[in-house]
């Protein structure tokens, strides 16, 4: 037994790894170099919500759904850690272990300290949840990873520091991810699901490990171990309170004796496992999903095992202990005689078996994933105006981040969660959104008020249905834009209104262009919008300050201020017409057939544009061939996606501002092709009011663009959770030679920010930006085909237990969503910077003239004094303690050579930047923020930031009043 | 806290209630007068075998089948205890704690001493199981009883003696169970199930207590409380690993915060029981089958509600707090203003719903209930030969005193529990008897040998199918009869032989007359019968000794020593014959009808027997009235009860000793009416060698007896466990007015010995002796019907979740059975001692001469000096510890009023009673013999027995060698 006597101290953002607090140098198990180690890891697989909710989960609720209960799971296992120091646990979820933390007395958080520094207690991950890594932004991952490990600092210190990583559950592994890994000095990294073919060809080859090279231009490197069997125990050994194994009996008297037995069979496995990888060290994952709830039954019976065959077998030199993944991961790397097979792209996409793609779940519940990047948005947005105001984080903006790191969780962003639980992943967001419109309306006064008057603003959530109380019930009407970008950015703001004239007045007083258009009929029709808007008010916001706010005034004119506004109608244009349709507006055109309606050409090149669907194949997934489609898996039935109803009509609507062609499709499902003055892009906004399943078939919907003179050859090229982009190729796989099965879900791959497909010779470029995680495949030449949307009547059978068929208000689920289609090469970055990080909206009713307003309110401010360079997304701001901490990430957002003159290094200075700050002191830190690389950093100095880099710092600020 | 410092020691028999172990004065909580006291009491309820075996129960295994493992009930719940001295938690089954006793470290035993002081772990009940009430013997419940106080005693001392019994479970509640409880010194009874209309009765009238008047003859009474709930948690409060309950959530912050609704609830539920309670103490029974695995979640519940509602509801004066079985009884005694109502009657039948009388599992496994009967009176043989030679228990002993006492589990000789675990039980006790075997073998050795040879003696468990290995395949053989009761008695012996002469000469040389019977057709098709023995060889063993051995050396005749043996022929009486077959032997006379065959008369009584069956329900059970017939329930379709097909033919079998007439009914069923030479008795064997149900249909046999001469208004008369009587009247119940929903299974009791009918006029009356238990009632006038076999096609839908349809090598299972019918009053007392106490028979091959086998062995001997008056059977005499104290028990099996002549006290002596033990010391302990009497009884004084009494009675011993 380890005595620790010195307790780890509650540890602070400065007490990293040097802190005082104190890890056990026997914290892990000796190695016996000529045995074979068998490291047996006790471990829960928690859910952030899966089949019940968080806290329905945490507190063993609703338990007729599940069996699970992670309070008891603590409670149990710290009750054995302290009753044996041989024994391990490894916790992964700090949603879960924070919960349980803050209901523990003190006296218990003493006794938790000590099985943390004699490493019985090990965190592995350590973010908030286990997140998704085919459908997460990188943003969002960092900020999980971040909220979680932050946590353990506070709590332990730098000796609760995780050095492993557990990805136990996610379906595929991106490259991203494990590059945000390494950046935050995590040195294990292990998987529990990758493709069977892949599981297959490395079992045979002993690469079940291997160095994953993830970003080539970071050239970060991190060891990834792939386990054995998923996560579980092996087959019969499984010892929980939920499981029916058979127990372990060691009394020669009973008759049920079996320890003699049941040790041959364990052994048994343990040999053939150590078949397969290259060191004389294995893993035995002990655990399931929310197992350890009654940790004792578990442990007595490994005990028993333990025991029994380090003695019966001792003489085989096989040598069973309790271990951790880090533990484990050190012993592998200490044993290894030679250099590590590499791997250099991704593991997507996953099956699981021939009929299993899990490539369903890059698009299930669509419009989640769009909520889940509309408030990844704001609460970024939201922490910049926190930290530059009161400095400070509070708990509002905290349970906002606790809500966008349970949204990570790979059954959330995912949306593989059942509905109940989805409901009420949404009200958490929701609650985070009423939050950040409660910062937001305080710091703008805080920021904005010149003569203490106060404004009440708020959020509209509803935009994207043309929905918004304060501008269509008020008016005059302030409308502030706060750019979260560090640069200078430009905007079209559409505001939903009733019908009339209005004026538009900026900061300067000046009169601003603006433009009415009609709202399309199928918006107006889309169950549950509840507004009087017909039309909206448009008007474009030019240069917007960086960090920077600023004001618009909004009212009916009186008098001849009216005139600067535009009517536009909507022509609507009968099919066929007598020619085909041409759209020419700033600079760009368009052209729709005169038959179908559909998008033929843009300028001189020959681009089509249609929605189509898959019909989903059923199944009672009784065997592999009788898989349905559902949440995970896309199955279409046959490889052919039918064509939606033909199109009736189409309509134009011209205007100075923006021009639009829309096509109607039927009552509930549209296109608008919209282009907007100074912009290079052809946004298509989509609209689909509900699949229709009245024959009885799930639907599987596509926006399929094809650039037919683009000869792409079967490749095409996706971004990886939003950064890194990763060349993809019809039917083949890097590391092993895979035989798809299933030839059109099995070329499917996510795609957070956009994807390309270009001709080599030509140079020639389509790519199209999405506006939230979709799945994408080139299936047919110079192609790329997004799903947007899926409405399933089977479940497939991996545990959800319900059928994909999301109805709202009575009908099926209605999504609206964009595409950015653009021809130009090399501007997709610049593009998924504005797409993703757009101005933030704040309204507000006014009786106040424009002139009024002025003298009362500062109507343009920006918060950085100086632009950072185009190439820099200031990824972070955020506070980071209640002393005046900051934690400020700069993220050099293009790739080594994807830009001539982006991709090149840029320095920095944070000397001055923030308008409000007043700097005292710099630390840089790792990118999770929970270890020190640079004390003292002179801030005068400026910093280097290589393409593809984020450096994370903590700045020790005062405000500057 | 309570703090004990003072270790219980571990205790032995000396160390009764004045041990030197120590329980806390303060174990049982303070009761507040002016407060509703809440006495929450956890609990499990762990069936010793039900849906899995006894060890799968304990180690968890099989847990598909039902999740649970008793072994982390104690774990856990340990656990618990230690952490914090409020928590109690209660232990009932030994076979379960002993269990986990054995498998503890020295340093875990004391730390549960502590626990067990303290009054936290209280065990109630501590018998081996908790037997069921209505088909288990008085012998076997005591045996079980005192087998689990005796390792309460053994491993705690006196400050574990239990003083309150749980009767949770049981399907009825039996009146000399009551009265056993009330002698092993029990102050508190609780009960489960009472029937719905006598609980609604009850809680109507606030008797939910009462005094249970438990024995006319002994005036033993008991208090008796009747649970709120059968033993479960108010609905939704079940907080168990097990359970889906809504667990208490107390923290504000949570959005799942429920703690003030659900106390809201519980509060409501608890002023609502306390409605129809006569205290200010009311019993909250927190746990079901199998809870506690993981106690932590049901504690941890449970401190939430106990903490809040103490304060939130102090000013309603409502006050919880974790007590015990006895803590509450004690509270509730002191609480008492006046008397409680009293009980004279039983609990029987049990019923849960109008169409749920618990009358089936009277009957239900025929075979295995006759086997525990069987293996009952082997033990107690078994015992006494062990205590008289040996004088010190063996494991082999141990092992069947453990198996016999499993087997009085309330689904073990119910025959309730599946299949598979009812093949359990069957093993253990078949172990039992190989043991028993081999004591006997030994025993017998070392009493009769007298020039060192040795025989091996062997038990033949199969002769109720007429086969015997040795007796069939070895002549000459020698059979030695041990008499186990204390006093003279005669058998006729019946040896299953193949074909031939035999002749049978006894312990003096001299031949014995003997005769020789072709066995029935039937008995010879029974199903896995493996025998050459076409015939029996019979003979009288007259006059055994007392507690005495007798061997017979029989051999096949050389000369004219088979002249001894009459050789009987089966004489075929065609149906319908001429006249009425009359069989007059020895005094006796019965008439068989020439049309049916069925006996009609018997002297000058009209007297009927006849095999019939009820057809039973089928049903879902989705609703009362869909109840299916099960092994619970006995619920026939329609109140007629069927005949089988009519009888063709007769045969008759004349002889010296015995005279048959047997009733042919089918290839597998048959009936021999037999009458012994010297007996007054009618001795009905009867072969039903499978019930047929091509037909689909269930159905459940009966052997209807009818007097048609006897008014017995509705009334008879049926045993109390095999004690005393209990008088029955048709539809009535003593305590409530009941209305009988099913009228034939409602009026069906339990009957472990005999039954009878009686005219009050005349005093004319029909008894009817049974040789294991079986339901019975009696329906028509001066009819007892018995039910012998019941096979099932549905699961009635209380838990066991399989139909009763047992089969034995392919077919349906054969039972063979007697009743003994006799029209004599007042004999049936003695005529049920001889038939559940006949000799024991072991066999042997020999090669020596009768006269050679004189020389070498000893033929007879008797174990008592003398015998005991003919009123009083030495229940008990067993080897008590390893240094020759020897338990034995004296019983006047007669009740007050019974017989002028035997229902008077008797007096008994100690001194020189066992021929070979020299008694040093007597001390008299209690039924159970865990408590102290009188430390000096002279033993040379008699002592009187009076009618029903029991005295136990521990002798310390030498050998007289």
């Amino acid at each position: 037994m380890h005595v620790v006597t010195i307790l780890c101290l509650v540890g602070s953002w400065l007490k990293f790894g040097e802190s005082l607090c104190y890890r056990s140098p026997n914290a892990c198990p000796q190695i016996e170099k000529n045995f074979l180690n068998v490291h047996i890891v006790p471990h829960s697989h928690d859910d952030v919500g899966w089949l019940k909710t968080v806290e329905q989960y945490f507190y063993g609720t609703n338990n007729s759904i599940q069996n699970a209960a992670v309070q008891y799971t603590y409670d149990s296992v710290l009750e054995e850690l302290w009753k044996d120091s041989e024994k391990k646990f490894v916790s992964v979820e700090m949603e879960f272990f924070s919960h349980w933390w803050k209901e523990q007395t003190s006296h218990v958080k003493r006794k938790v300290h000590k099985v943390v520094e004699r490493g019985q207690l090990e965190f592995v991950g350590g973010g908030w949840c286990m997140n998704d890594e085919a459908t997460a932004s990188y943003v969002d991952i960092i900020d999980q990873m971040t909220l979680g490990l932050k946590f353990l600092n506070d709590t332990f210190g730098g000796c609760a520091a995780p050095k492993a990583v557990w990805q136990i559950d996610p379906f595929g592994h991106s490259k991203e991810q494990a590059s945000i890994f390494a950046q935050m000095g995590f040195e294990y990294l292990f998987l529990g699901r990758i493709d069977y073919q892949d599981k297959a060809s490395r079992m045979s080859k002993k690469e079940m490990e291997m160095m994953w090279n993830a970003s080539e231009s970071l050239g970060t490197e991190i060891f990834t171990g792939v386990l054995y069997n998923t996560y579980g125990p092996p087959p019969g050994f499984c010892f929980d309170v939920l499981c029916g194994d058979e127990t372990i009996v060691d009394d020669p008297d009973s008759p049920m004796f079996n320890i003699d037995r049941r040790s041959k069979q364990l052994v048994a496995y343990i040999l053939e496992q150590s078949k397969h990888y290259r060191t004389n060290n294995i893993i035995l994952t002990m655990g399931e999903d929310f197992h350890y709830q009654y940790a004792h039954a578990w442990y007595k019976n490994l005990d028993k095992l333990i025991k029994y065959i380090n003695k019966v077998y001792l003489n085989s030199q096989i040598r069973l202990f309790y271990s951790t993944p880090s533990c484990y991961g050190e012993a592998v790397k200490n044993a290894l005689v030679e250099a590590l097979p590499r791997k250099t792209d991704d593991f997507f996409p996953y099956s699981s078996d021939p009929h299993a793609y899990w490539t369903g779940y890059f698009t299930s519940r669509p419009t989640f994933k769009g909520l889940v990047r509309q408030t990844s948005h704001l609460l970024q947005a939201c922490k910049q105006i926190q930290a530059v105001t009161v400095r400070r984080l509070s708990n509002v903006l905290n349970q906002f981040q606790r809500s966008q790191a349970i949204g990570q969780h790979h059954d959330a962003v995912t949306g593989t969660a059942k509905q109940h639980v989805n409901n009420d992943y949404v009200l958490r967001l929701d609650q985070g959104i009423r939050g950040c419109s409660q910062v937001f309306s305080e710091s703008f006064n805080h920021l904005l008020s010149l003569n203490g008057s106060t404004l009440k603003q708020e959020y509209c959530a509803m935009l994207n249905v043309s929905q918004c109380q304060t501008t269509e019930q008020n008016t005059p009407f302030i409308v502030t834009l706060y750019n979260p970008v560090a640069f200078r950015s430009s905007h079209t703001v559409r505001l939903p209104v009733t019908d009339g004239s209005y004026s538009v007045t900026d900061h300067l007083g000046r009169l601003v262009a603006s433009q009415m258009v009609p709202i399309a009929e199928a918006v107006l029709r889309l169950p549950g919008r509840n507004s009087n808007a017909t039309n909206e008010l448009i008007f474009r916001a030019q240069d917007l300050p960086p960090l920077g706010l600023r004001s618009y005034h909004v009212k009916t004119p009186e008098g001849k201020s009216g005139k600067r506004m535009f009517r536009s109608r909507a022509r609507t244009i009968q099919l066929p017409n007598k020619e085909d349709v041409v759209l020419s507006a700033y600079g760009l055109s368009l052209k729709f057939d005169r038959q179908t309606g559909h998008l033929v050409q843009i300028g001189n090149q020959s681009v089509q544009q249609q929605l189509l669907f898959y019909p989903a194949m059923e199944g009672n997934n009784s065997r592999f061939e009788f898989r349905a489609s559902g949440a995970y898996i896309f199955r279409p039935n046959g490889t052919t996606a039918f064509s939606l109803e033909p199109i009736t009509e189409l309509s134009t609507v011209f205007g100075p501002i923006i021009t639009e062609i829309r096509q109607h499709i039927n009552n509930n499902t549209m296109q608008i092709f919209r282009l907007h003055r100074d912009e290079s892009f052809i946004e298509l906004d989509w609209i689909v009011g509900g699949i229709p399943i009245e024959d009885g078939i799930g639907k599987e919907y596509i926006s399929r663009f094809t650039a037919s003179e683009i000869r792409n050859n079967g490749t095409f090229y996706t971004d990886s959770n939003g950064r890194e982009l990763l060349r993809r190729q019809l039917n083949h796989q890097v590391t092993y030679k895979v035989n798809v099965t299933e030839p059109t879900a099995g070329n499917f791959y996510p795609v957070n920010s956009f994807a390309y497909v270009e001709d080599k010779s030509t140079r020639s470029r389509m790519t199209v930006l999405n506006d939230r995680a979709q799945g994408v495949s080139s299936l047919l030449p110079g192609s790329l085909e997004f799903m947007i949307h899926r409405r399933l009547l089977h479940d497939d059978a991996f545990g959800v237990g319900e059928a994909l068929n999301e109805t709202a208000y009575g009908v099926g689920l209605a999504v609206r969503g964009s595409h950015w289609l653009v021809l130009e090469n090399a501007v997709a970055r610049m593009l998924a910077q504005r797409m993703t990080r757009p101005p933030i909206l704040a309204f507000s009713p006014t009786t106040l003239s424009p002139e009024e307003f002025r003298q009362s309110f500062r109507m343009e401010l920006a918060l950085l004094n100086r632009a950072l360079p185009r190439n820099v997304n200031l990824l972070t701001l955020e506070p980071w303690d209640d002393e005046g901490r900051i934690l400020v990430r700069f993220e050099h957002f293009f790739g080594v050579g994807e830009d001539e003159r982006f991709s090149q290094p840029v320095s920095i200075s944070l000397k001055d930047l923030f308008a409000t700050l007043n700097i005292q002191a710099v630390e840089e830190v790792n990118l999770s923020a929970n270890r020190l690389i640079n004390k003292l950093l002179d801030m005068n100095d400026p910093f280097v930031l290589n393409p593809m880099e984020i450096r994370t710092f903590i700045l020790s600020t005062r405000s500057i009043e």
